[in-house]
């Protein structure tokens, strides 16, 4: 109804239209300003500073499920390019931009601990990973819904290692793993580095991973897991609820095939409540839950999780033979910054600052890139998918967008059956004033 | 010749016996000094503090090749326990005391890095490292006689790491690897976490691997890779000399089978120079080469290295689908330690100070195990290869030691045939004050 200007009724006609009270009122506008809708113009009240960008068609999921097979992912995204001009922007992996991250706060942390641990940060730690942290990662749990404690948690380097040693676990190699239909580049890497198979399963937007059809594929093939992503699905950014969620771990449980779950944008989900993770289903031990803070908090440290489940054994031996222990004073530090509460703070600013740049990068999509372009609307998280008209092929794209120093990963990068030929994905954990003149050279480049 | 008590030549007789110079003289008496064999008394001279273990047989090396198989080793070293009384000693996994490392040098290095990169350290490192810690790294390999630069070295989290990184980088699961008899347990837990069959052939005292025995074996099987440690053999510590080495390079070049050489304590051979390490031979790359700081400086740190040699992108991708990257506040606060000098200063004291906990060792284990029982003479490092005699099962021993509180690891860890029965590895990285008491309580654990 309004347009970009426009003044917003007064907070008493708010009041008085919704019977509610001004507490409420303000909080509305303020919650509005800080997503950046409205702006306060002293003695004038709010006015519109943006509309959010229109829905549109989603883009497409293949829905044909073929038999599993061999991933063959690798090299198909740029690698470290020359730029020929122009400054580099990354928008290829998923990580956030060091301009949105806490970075005096963390290095605060690493002093602190080091000053209260001066003669231990040099020893080995525990394969497991330090108690102090483990209790406040399971803290951290605790707000997806799961009961655990530091014991059930095992730290790892990252969500690549977490996701690694959970696979590593539960199969061997040729084994069938099920994963959703777009999957995200770095899930598949690893799957071909284990030379596991996979067989792709449609996503549903806000169900996963297509209930039926998994059904049928595990009546016809040994699945040896499923990985999914329920929460914020990387590339699209949807969240599955909480009925889909529990009809997997139930049906997961009855045949005895453990789920792999990747939750690491599920604290970015842009309106509260956090939604519940899978893991908050599971009576059997049969999920193995992986996040991580390397992504969104601070990528030096590379720290995330596993809650293994019932192979809690198997992943602490794994990890221990894969490198002993995560170092122990990026441990020591983030143990520090997660006991003062500063996370909570991080999260609610990152969350709008995310918010703000998926909305700007959305705009912008559908303002400039060619006609018929669909976007995805992630409901959490940082990353964008595109799919272009039919007659653009992705990996073209992206050979032409790196020449020009712009990183971003190419739609056949998420399918182990080469699907998705003609999207992109867009990583958008940059600063507005970043990430909107790259999105708008790269649609100079789309002719 | 001379007895625990005795007096030594003065500085004048030893000058005049051999026509040195006095400083030569000096010199002399200051190595014997600082190694504990002699002590000065002011105004009276040197005198001799202990005397040397006697030599003694070696501990018996298994003859016979046996034929590939899987390796199946994990679970054979004693997990954690809560000991019935006493202390816990850990002589299990080889990393050193933190009695004997430069923890205040270090916590050190973290303050300062933490002030020169206050921006950077929460930034994800390159997958190959921090560019500042690789230039250092190919310092060190320039001591061993290998002439790199930092773009030709890739940074692990810690030795087992590398070792994993650069087996996945040449090896498919199945896949035939020729390594030593016997052969560290840590490395054949990697052998058998990635699906890999072993080959053993028997190592011989300053030969590394049975030449013969290993050309034998390659004619018969196609072998994807040689595992070798040629300087400081873990467990025999022995070094094997450059003929050897040069002749392994070019059979493996010859051949097109890729060397995987560990060299992890040749920084600590007792006297020197430093053995130049396999690679130092390799002018076609054949040789990937890692080795690691962990153990014996940092193992909070947890940070090692491998050349790679012609697969250096394999393994940068590898790592890179590992965990990214290793943290990237230890790899700067590592680098200022190397860039200060503070290794040599560190290393000098610490082979002093381990070639004493290693003769002490060998000493006691001499003196109150029971007769017949063979140790090894180690050239630098600080295991010890024990073999009892054939009434003894190690692993019993083991157990019981473990109910002590003694950590230590069966001779059948160390084969993946299941041989050596009868031994136990010392990891003797400890103050000799507390190693001596140790070792003395294992023996009435002999019986």
């Amino acid at each position: 109804m309004l347009r970009v200007g426009d003044r917003l009724p007064s907070i008493r006609q708010l009041r008085e239209a919704h019977r509610i009270s001004a507490a409420t009122a303000v909080a509305c506008y303020l919650w509005l300003e800080r997503q950046g809708y409205v702006r306060a113009r002293p003695k004038s009240g709010y006015f519109v500073a943006r509309t959010p960008a229109p829905e549109g068609p989603a883009p497409g999921i293949t829905r044909r499920v073929r038999g599993p097979v061999s991933v063959r992912v690798s090299g198909l995204a740029p690698a470290g390019v020359e730029p020929a001009r122009g400054p580099v922007i990354d928008m290829g992996p998923a990580a956030v931009s060091p301009a949105l991250l806490p970075v005096r706060r963390l290095n605060r942390s690493v002093r602190l601990a080091l000053s209260a641990f001066s003669d231990h940060a040099v020893c080995y730690e525990d394969p497991s990973g330090s108690d102090r942290l483990r209790r406040q990662i399971a803290r951290l749990m605790f707000l997806q819904g799961v009961t655990c404690t530091a014991d059930d948690v095992i730290v790892t380097s990252g969500s690549t290692e977490a996701l690694h040693l959970a696979l590593r676990a539960i199969t061997r190699p040729g084994d069938i793993v099920a994963i959703e239909s777009p999957s995200c580049y770095e899930s598949l890497q690893v799957l071909e580095s284990l030379h596991l198979r996979a067989l792709e399963i449609p996503h549903i937007r806000h169900e996963g991973m297509d209930f039926a059809k998994l059904e049928a594929a595990a009546s016809r093939h040994r699945l040896a897991a499923i990985l999914t992503t329920a929460t914020c699905h990387n590339p699209f950014g949807d969240c599955a609820d909480d009925g889909a969620k529990a009809r997997l771990v139930a049906f997961a449980t009855r045949h005895a095939i453990p789920i792999v779950e990747g939750d690491c944008f599920g604290d970015l989900v842009f309106v509260p409540p956090r939604p519940r993770s899978m893991k908050a289903f599971d009576t059997e031990g049969i999920v193995l839950h992986y996040s991580s803070l390397a992504n969104h908090l601070a990528p030096g440290f590379n720290l995330g999780w596993v809650h293994p489940g019932r192979w809690r054994a198997q992943v602490r031996h794994l990890k221990s033979l894969t490198n002993v222990a995560s170092a122990r004073l990026p441990q020591l530090a983030l143990a520090e910054f997660l006991e003062s509460g500063a996370l909570e703070a991080h999260l609610r600013d990152l969350r709008a600052a995310l918010w703000r740049a998926v909305e700007a990068a959305r705009n912008e999509v559908l303002r400039t890139f060619p006609a018929g372009t669909r976007v995805s609307q992630p409901e959490g998280g940082w990353v964008l998918w595109v799919q272009l008209p039919e007659s653009f092929d992705g990996a073209e794209v992206v050979a032409r967008a790196a020449a020009e120093g712009i990183i971003i990963l190419p739609g056949i990068a998420f399918s182990a059956n080469g699907q998705y030929r003609n999207c992109i994905r867009l990583a958008c954990g940059h600063p507005v004033d970043v990430l909107v003149p790259a999105i708008r050279r790269l649609a100079t480049l789309l002719v």
